[in-house]
């Protein structure tokens, strides 16, 4: 076991061991541990060459060749280890595995049992480790999840459809994912936790660092009932950059995005493009055209072929297999019946008429008309009486 | 010219002059009108076998074969002669011409130059005649046109989309096409008359019968500033087969179908499906998935592929060129902006700091951050001050 950034031995292990209760780490297993936990707080998320470092040296072999100056000779890298020399420090990820361990939050690296696997589509943008409060098996339900999203400017309408919708997919086992935002995200968190259902908020800082202020007994509740994670190290603030890196998060833990309401340049409409960005099923809710909350999904349904979801049903389906696009001439048929019975049906009045004006009135012969006759009074939309046919009580 | 329906050649004269005011027709202009005015009433619309024999014989020569019973033995062809004998009577036809007379109505006949070629996407089901109240050089308005229908028991909220619609597209210079049903029908041709634009209206039954009551008087207005047409004769009542073959005359007018607002099952979706079915753009216009009234729009989006449209230059793209689609990651760039800038912004505060400490709390090397600051302090953004960099107040 190299000294990573210089730190002993018996130090890695003790910080190791804070986050990850319950477990006998080895030398090796606890190096793991305290490597992943350092990259979080040394890279901003989603840094490609550290994603890429780490996945072809190891976490822990990477970490001490950047420390060293061991990396290959290449101008990204050079770029890199530049932009992470300012963070590389001992003390900084000792302090944030020792905030951690006083969270009570566990770091879930990829390969563990709860590790979510679906976030291997990020590529080398995958989060390199996740800081999780709430008991980490629980990540386990995003096998069947979806992502709800959307304006924190909700408005009633939102509101009340991001309630329906919630509960319905909680009913139907999905878990929510979510990013604790004021407006639809609280209450697709909310309605999840009412319906017995699993939720997971994803933080753009890190776990010691519950936002929006006003959530921060949500955020309790969740980390008690479902999870938070984070993908930054305790210590570090949500800031713009790290709540659109968070998005990718969301987009990539759900199986679908969801985008309940959203105003034209909503931050929820780009959870939904790295949703897209990734293959991920994106559905959009349609709104009043004249609900500036709704303009964002209007443009996601009209620019960027998202589906247009009603329901918690349509929202599964993004999931469970979409409904088969039908050609337009599917509603011609489903609308018209049968052609001939319609149109005797027209010509019949409530006063009995001959066969031969109903066949001129419906422009049949008299044969079809007779036929389609026989079959309307089966089904007693037609009756014949002594004064030829009429409309039958049916 | 042959004795068409045993009517002689004065008779016809006659009638197809009182349809055809201010023209000379000679005896085989004269045929041609009668015979077409006469198949609009022998046949229920839409007839393939009709449109296909005067195709291939023309509609006179069709007609007196029809009647002396001179067709090809095909099945399909017995059974349509079958189906038209009981109303091959010269008496039908005359009436119907005597009285498009009386209403000062004129009988369009394709290769007219007022005659709207785009009818002839139909194929074997374009209308073989057109009965036309109002100035019928109006007809060459839908050129550039767009049909708005939707459901007759509409919404405040669909009303005040078609009205303002329908003025806009008026405003761009769009003829509106549509049904003259109650609600978005109504709504659609009164907007398109209020803002001085061409606005026709399509029967289901004969011109004499202007449907529903309600609406005659804007009918009349319809007929004096625009276009009222049928395809069958005067005498002839709407029945429900006849508003389904409406719709595709309705659909095959217009450049696109735009649905307003409409129920799970509204006729109006059968206008859209006809306009499906021959290639034209299709758009439904989202509204609240709770209201009933859009749950037929929802459909549209959602099964039928139509496209999102919000406003009077969503449908005015229907037409002009469809916006292309972008991919989904192009929302993330249009959102993220410049990400070293994004990230040294997020990471300056009021307070002034040395440039490492700004380096750190962005992730970035001490160049790489110097340069960003370079940027910002530009546009204002950042600025410097003694004790490092804050801020701007831009």
């Amino acid at each position: 076991m190299s000294r990573l950034l210089g730190i002993d031995r018996e130090a890695v292990r003790a910080a190791a061991a804070g986050v990850r209760r319950g477990e006998e780490l080895d030398d090796d297993a606890a190096a793991e541990v305290f490597a992943r936990g350092a990259w979080t707080g040394l890279v901003e998320p989603g840094d490609r060459v550290a994603g890429a470092l780490v996945t072809a040296y190891g976490a822990a072999a990477a970490l001490d060749a950047t420390r060293t100056g061991a990396l290959p000779a290449l101008p990204e890298v050079a770029a890199a280890t530049d932009r992470w020399a300012p963070r590389l420090e001992a003390q900084l990820a000792l302090r944030a595995f020792r905030n951690a361990a006083h969270l009570g939050a566990r770091l879930v690296l990829p390969g563990d049992a709860d590790w979510p696997d679906r976030l291997g589509d990020l590529g080398h943008h995958t989060p390199i480790a996740l800081w999780c409060l709430g008991a980490p098996e629980r990540l386990t339900a995003v096998q069947r999840s979806i992502a709800l999203v959307g304006a924190r400017a909700s408005s009633g309408y939102g509101e009340r459809l991001a309630t329906e919708a919630s509960a319905g997919l909680a009913d139907r086992g999905f878990a929510i994912v979510s990013g604790a935002a004021y407006g639809i995200d609280g209450v697709a968190h909310r309605a999840a936790l009412a319906s017995g259902g699993t939720t997971i908020a994803v933080l753009a800082g890190g776990l010691d660092r519950f936002y929006p202020a006003g959530h921060v007994q949500l955020l309790t509740r969740i980390a008690r009932e479902g999870a938070v994670v984070a993908e930054l190290p305790p210590g570090f603030a949500p800031t713009r950059w790290r709540f659109l890196q968070r998005n990718r998060v969301i987009a990539a833990l759900a199986q679908a995005t969801v985008v309940i309401e959203a105003g034209a340049r909503s931050g929820s409409l780009n959870t939904a493009a790295h949703a897209g960005s990734i293959g991920r099923p994106v559905g959009a809710a349609p709104g009043s055209v004249f609900s500036a909350t709704s303009a964002g999904c209007h443009r996601l349904l009209r620019e960027f072929g998202a589906v247009c979801v009603r329901d918690a049903a349509d929202m599964a389906e993004l999931v469970t297999g979409p409904g088969e696009q039908v050609p337009l001439e599917g509603l011609h048929l489903d609308r018209a019946g049968d052609p001939t019975e319609q149109r005797v049906l027209d010509a019949l009045t409530g006063r009995p008429r001959p066969v031969v004006e109903i066949a001129r009135g419906s422009g049949l012969s008299v044969a079809d008309a007779l036929g389609a006759l026989g079959m309307l009074q089966l089904t007693g939309a037609a009756r014949e009486t002594t004064g030829g046919w009429a409309r039958g009580r049916a």
